[in-house]
């Protein structure tokens, strides 16, 4: 009856074997050999693994309504991007991860409309379509935006700065499937350090630090909800994204436009910045 | 530039190539791989990914100071066990699992003492010894001892029913290296059951029970400190431990015993159970 380093792991796995979900076996099954071969490879001592205990515990800890530190330990191990790269669009624009900082609603406004309430520098205008893969303009489709501020951060990070929906905007294409909004261009900035994930990236001298860009999430009827960023070409950190979410195709170029009589039109000041951005949306598989 | 599914992977291990700690390095250096190659076997979905993140936040917001929930998911996932397998002693007693109840520090008590401060039934005798390896008692030795309730609950799981302590001694080995203690015989009991790892259980169809024990932690200078439970000879569950503890070398005869001569010398109700428990230290490894 006595369990080896080896029989232990067999154990374990036909402990599993009992589930009524077939997926939540075979996830559990697999987890479980993966888990127990580092743990034997890197010979694990008790106080790593009581290390671990209290750094798990920690991150689960400094969790909130605001704040996700497990997204973000699985964003700078590279998890939450092989989850979207496995997951990702075989056509149509390329996806990207979540991140940390979807975490409350963002609200409804219109095109046109201005997601920057505190008026920040410089200016920035996006326009663009939501597209089916063929090319044809998706109405009605929901585009969700989300990016931090000029000084990098998101307004759930600062509620004594940004008011609630800062930088944040939910908008619905029009009949030629376009949508646009004001913002100001957002900057790189570190992930949030003040945390175990932060004090892992120092312990291994990596730095915190993401290019600049803003998420979409764009949504179509019989289309594959897409999750992605627009990176603005040019950024600092594009080469090294902590969360390794950076994918070419998804660098756009935010030129400065000096057009008084456009800027008027956009209603921003004069020279701003200006992107335009196709979301290319694949159609659900059936069954 | 662009990172598939497996260059992911390579660019996430490479990014820890200047942790200043090699063995940090080392650890997380293999810890990515076997994490990658789990979420590339399983195909894991973004709703599967998010499921996990609300999982393990969970069982990091269900620790406080008397709780330790990622113990008990380490624990049933046989992780503990293989650490302490790896870890263990090459002679001498057998360690197991440290599980996680030992979350307050055991209250200082003479041999002889009790630590059933609730008069449990039945009442139960244990004595011992720490020796080495080559049977030399250890004099000064610390044995320090918790378990559950007759009702198979420990103190800080009922801070209404048991002072804080029930259970729990620190004890000292005397001249000849001997310990002794009177309690109560432990129950077979549930692992707690009322946060996201008892939900895990019941998910997929494990049930919950560890056989009766009575947990040991003995410390000598010069000696491996041994971590350790005593399993009680005959309890339920001694084939399907829900965390995978037991082992053979491990159990022992609680006897009962019926004389009243000796009750009264160990100043217990008679019937009572008796128990005796050599715990054997390996020396410390020079070096």
């Amino acid at each position: 009856m006595d369990l080896t380093s080896e029989s232990t792991t067999a154990a374990v796995v036909d402990s599993f074997a009992g589930a009524a979900d077939p997926r939540l076996r075979e996830i559990l099954q697999e987890l479980v050999p993966h888990l127990h071969d580092f743990v034997r490879n890197v010979k694990l001592t008790l106080p790593e693994w009581e290390a671990a205990i209290r750094f798990l515990t920690e991150v689960g800890q400094k969790c909130d309504e605001n704040r996700q530190e497990f997204i973000l330990l699985s964003d700078v191990l590279g998890i939450s991007m092989l989850v979207e790269t496995i997951n990702g669009q075989e056509s149509g624009t390329e996806s990207t991860v979540l991140g940390p900082f979807h975490v409350v609603d963002s609200p409804e406004r219109e095109n046109g409309d201005t997601i920057d309430l505190i008026g920040g520098q410089p200016p920035c205008v996006v326009t663009g379509r939501v597209l089916g893969t063929d090319g044809t303009p998706l109405p009605g489709a929901t585009v969700d935006v989300w990016q931090c501020s000029a000084d990098g951060f998101y307004d759930v990070q600062q509620p004594d700065v940004q008011p609630p929906g800062n930088g944040r905007g939910l908008f619905r294409t029009d009949a030629e499937g376009a949508f646009a909004f004001r913002t100001v261009l957002p900057s790189h900035y570190p992930i949030p350090t003040d945390g175990p994930v932060g004090r892992m990236l120092q312990a291994t001298g990596r730095h915190p630090y993401r290019p600049a860009h803003i998420h979409f999430i764009a949504a179509a009827p019989g289309f594959r909800t897409l999750t992605t960023h627009i990176f603005v070409a040019g950024s600092p950190h594009l080469d090294s994204d902590a969360v390794f979410a950076v994918k070419k195709s998804l660098i756009a170029d935010f030129a400065e436009v000096d057009d008084a009589e456009r800027a008027r039109r956009h209603g921003v000041g004069n020279p701003f910045r200006a992107a335009s951005v196709d979301l290319v949306l694949e159609a659900e598989r059936v069954g």
